[in-house]
């Protein structure tokens, strides 16, 4: 039997996950709030601490793992040709943000992370998330496909002729971005005025009518007019970015995630559709729109997935061994 | 001596170019109006019947082509699996222009093609110039990098991680036709209001400012104020366009080509070079612009590089032996 192990990590703004697996599964799952003090390699040592946790937990010694994946948030930069973090809600040099406890301007995950493995692949979490799609998903077989998450944050993970994009430092996919509207003066945490995260971003929907983005889908749904109008702005704007997607890359299927798509897409999805359909048949002709079908965990098996032998794809595929653990 | 005879073919929307090449260079270029009347193959029939003349002129037996490489205009459809093209300017039924004295809805390209030719690459125009650019050009080396076009119509080519991108129907790079500008009334070819290329294709940029296009830039060089703002602004757009690349992709390098860059790229330059870098740091720090170098014959040099054997290639970045063609 197979006794390969290997390790995954799920790094976000507000928590941190690691998981351990085998050929039959993952094996176990921990996870714990964002570390924002300390060094700015403060990160990457408590992913380490995390992951070995999970090992001893299992019973694993953490030198036996083969290789770590690792789903990030981003963006990433390098230093010294190895990727670093330069989250905006992390960093507090970079974002100025008085309630960051920090002045980094950069977390050097892969440095850390390489002072205990040999064999690592950090990709952007949609990134990690569209090759677990491809792997386990809805994405299986289809070359030309685009990962989306609609949550605190928007952005994506592009598939072209069969290859994941990841660019010139792996930040391929941060359309969220993107330029949607010159006019607007909604303003993203980056610092643009009228990109699609500004516009639609989960808690700026509801700032912009007055509301939180819970109420604001809530009144939408109990027939309030101007909440319903505010919602199906925000997935016309969600349409239109993918419309741009589909023509620049050409693709076919769009598989969409995130809290707000979670919740809301089941109604939002004809209004994304027909955003796409109405320009360039062309192109659009034929582009699909599918709920991600991993769910919370989408990004964390996506992890695994990028440092997986190929050969325990079919056991995992029909066994889908993940839905043993909870997300968060 | 590698006795390999390969052939390319440019197709556009107002001419048709068919070129021989060997192992030390093109031997010979030939070019033709566009055909639009007769049954929707007229098109293929022409390329094929052009680049037989070319063989026959240069002396070579038609039949001793092992491949050949065709750049065209898109965007492309799939008629029973091969590529078809659904290029508005030339399908009268796909564009109901009424100056086109056809009822096309689609030109079956790759199916006529292959009635001569068993070996064939088809890109659309700005793929193959990037192909160009990367095996002889100025994005030699670099895995990360657009070609655009600003001529009667925006395209790209896009390349990220060393693959150049096709998409699904090999569509990838009609970004020309992303959504710019939601309150603009600029009307695109395509239907489309305010996509890039209805802001700033080569005569929209005139006609706004009710010119001809060649008029608005002679009066913003003669320093005419509402001219030369036009101009900026078109720039401008572009800017921001490519910013969305750049941050979709995490491109390195835009190379710029087309008639209105040729002309005035270089004033126009620092524009949209301050677009791309107000915006993301972390993804646009060091972004840069540069100039198409294969010039008018991008294209055509691009279908060539399609389908030419690697071990042609060193000799052609040493004798650049296209220089010796005239384009048009």
């Amino acid at each position: 039997m197979d006794k390969t192990l290997i390790g995954a990590l799920d790094i976000g703004g507000t928590k941190i996950a690691a998981m351990v697996a085998n050929a039959d599964g993952p094996l176990l799952r921990l996870s714990a709030p964002t570390i924002k003090i300390g060094a700015a390699r403060a990160v990457g040592d408590q992913a380490l601490s995390l992951l070995n946790t999970v090992c001893v937990q299992a019973g694993i010694e953490p030198g036996a793992l083969a290789a770590v994946g690792v789903a990030s948030c981003g963006p990433f930069t390098e230093i010294d040709g190895m990727l670093a973090l330069a989250t905006p809600n992390i960093c507090g040099g970079k974002s100025g943000r008085a309630d960051l406890p920090n002045d980094w301007e950069a977390i050097p995950l892969e440095a850390v992370l390489r002072e205990q493995f040999q064999t690592i692949q950090i990709e952007i979490d949609c990134v990690a998330a569209l090759a677990g799609e491809r792997a386990f998903g809805g994405a299986q077989g289809e070359s030309n496909c685009v990962y989306v998450t609609w949550s605190t944050g928007i952005g994506f993970g592009l598939c072209v002729d069969g290859h994941l994009l990841r660019g010139k430092h792996g930040n391929a996919g941060h359309g969220g971005h993107m330029l949607m509207d010159p006019q607007s003066d909604a303003l993203c945490g980056c610092g643009n005025r009228g990109d699609l995260e500004a516009l639609i971003a989960g808690r700026a929907i509801g700032q912009r009518a007055g509301l939180s983005t819970p109420a604001l889908f809530a009144a939408a749904a109990a027939g309030d007019h101007a909440a319903r109008a505010a919602v199906e702005a925000a997935a016309a704007w969600l349409g239109r970015a993918l419309y741009n997607l589909a023509v620049i890359l050409d693709t076919r299927l769009f598989l969409i995630g995130g809290s707000v798509w979670l919740h809301h897409g089941s109604w939002l999805a004809p209004i994304v559709q027909r955003e796409i359909d109405a320009r360039m048949p062309a192109l659009t002709h034929g582009v699909l729109l599918q709920p991600a079908a991993l769910g919370a965990l989408t990004a964390d098996i996506g992890a695994l997935t990028l440092v997986m032998p190929d050969s325990w794809r079919p056991h995992w595929n029909r066994t889908q061994p993940w839905r043993a653990l909870a997300g968060d």
